[in-house]
């Protein structure tokens, strides 16, 4: 039959499409992953607003039930609910690629995600440079850090680790790349440096913040998930929308 | 009152999400602006499904008229609907910030967005570099073919140009690409340059495919809207998965 990788959008529920509510709702198996990404309902929720049972996947779940979930997707329609849009994580994609090497049926329902929505910001998406995540082990991680560097004079979008419904604050961002910068002495990241944080994007609570790090970090953010923008240069129309947001 | 962008999302009405449907519907005045983007509803189509009249605006009606929507959402609650996510296009942030200054409150409905559709093409978004767009007057105009050199090896979303109607095709955006080479003769955009096409992303009727420019510019698509994708170093994964698109 086929397999549909079906976007729930941003934050909640009512992020879904029309396109992928139906698309789901065809379904004869539907799983739900959620490693990847902050949602604000419940898979109960979801099931409630689909009509439909729904199955979990964890991180190994989709990794190593591949096998499984490919099987099913050539006798049924299998749909797997995905955070944001459907191909930010690239397990996503390997399965895709997986079906359609299998000459099974695919299909993808797109929906908004965090990559786009830090427009808000109103730093301009064509001034940002490669994104970047950081993860909760970063002892020996560099990568971030690196970025940063090499996309100057664009912007640099960080996403924050969440490991087990743990999610990395922009405080632990922060503390991050001031460590990395006190090992390498670049002057790219101080305390002197501005920055955007974003909290619960989507939401009615969304926070949206701007400042020098050492202003930032003596505020507390509370609400989910927090991304960290460090802003390249600045066109003068970037730099008064970032004022307002100070 | 208040301004809110609603974003439509990628292709049609079907893609528009609950939460931007029931905030177009609480807006005293509406506008839809299809400057920047192609979408496969009619304006009328739009007004059936929210259930309100809609007035257009055209590029010049958003920048000229800022006053008068500013003024409005000083009384009312004014939503302008938007063709992809809500901030795509730095007229929407311009608005937005002059409503921020103005003490306006502001609101942001997101949506399904060409730029992370692109994740279809199997290329990792966290593998892209800075976004480009080719204008139709592209004669003096250099950036398209330096941004890709700078990019490398990251890859390189080009974005393009319509306008009244009428949507630039990938081989136009190609044909840019090799006259600048000629020019240039910097061997970053050959014959034998891998290329992705995309149309019509988010419909039924979305084509991708890659090839080497010399291969494609044998084939004519039909279905709009089109980008084109110079992918920089690629992922065995990566690789594997354009394979499939050849």
């Amino acid at each position: 039959m086929s397999l549909s990788l079906i976007s729930l959008g941003l934050y909640d529920l009512r992020d879904i499409s029309k396109k992928a509510l139906d698309e789901a709702r065809l379904c004869n198996i539907l799983y739900f992953e959620d490693y990847t990404s902050y949602y604000d309902n419940s898979l109960e929720e979801i099931e409630k607003a689909i009509g439909l049972s729904i199955e979990r996947l964890s991180r190994e779940g989709i990794e190593n039930n591949s096998e499984k979930i490919i099987k099913e997707a050539k006798q049924h329609k299998v749909g797997i609910l995905v955070i944001g849009d459907a191909l930010s994580a690239t397990t996503h994609s390997s399965l895709l690629l997986e079906a359609k090497q299998k000459r099974i049926k695919i299909k993808v329902i797109h929906g908004s995600s965090i990559l786009t929505a830090i427009s808000e910001t109103g730093l301009f998406l064509y001034n940002f440079g490669k994104i970047t995540s950081i993860p909760f082990e970063n002892k020996e991680i560099y990568e971030p850090y690196e970025v940063i560097k090499r996309n100057k004079p664009l912007h640099t979008l960080l996403l924050l680790d969440l490991k087990d419904k743990n999610y990395m604050n922009a405080r632990e961002a922060i503390d991050y790349l001031l460590r990395i910068e006190e090992e390498r002495k670049e002057k790219l990241f101080t305390e002197d440096t501005l920055c955007v944080i974003c909290c619960a994007l989507g939401s009615d609570n969304s926070i949206i913040k701007a400042g020098k790090v050492k202003d930032l970090i003596k505020l507390t953010f509370d609400k989910y998930p927090q991304c960290l923008i460090v802003p390249g240069k600045l066109h003068f129309h970037e730099e008064e929308f970032l004022e307002t947001l100070k």
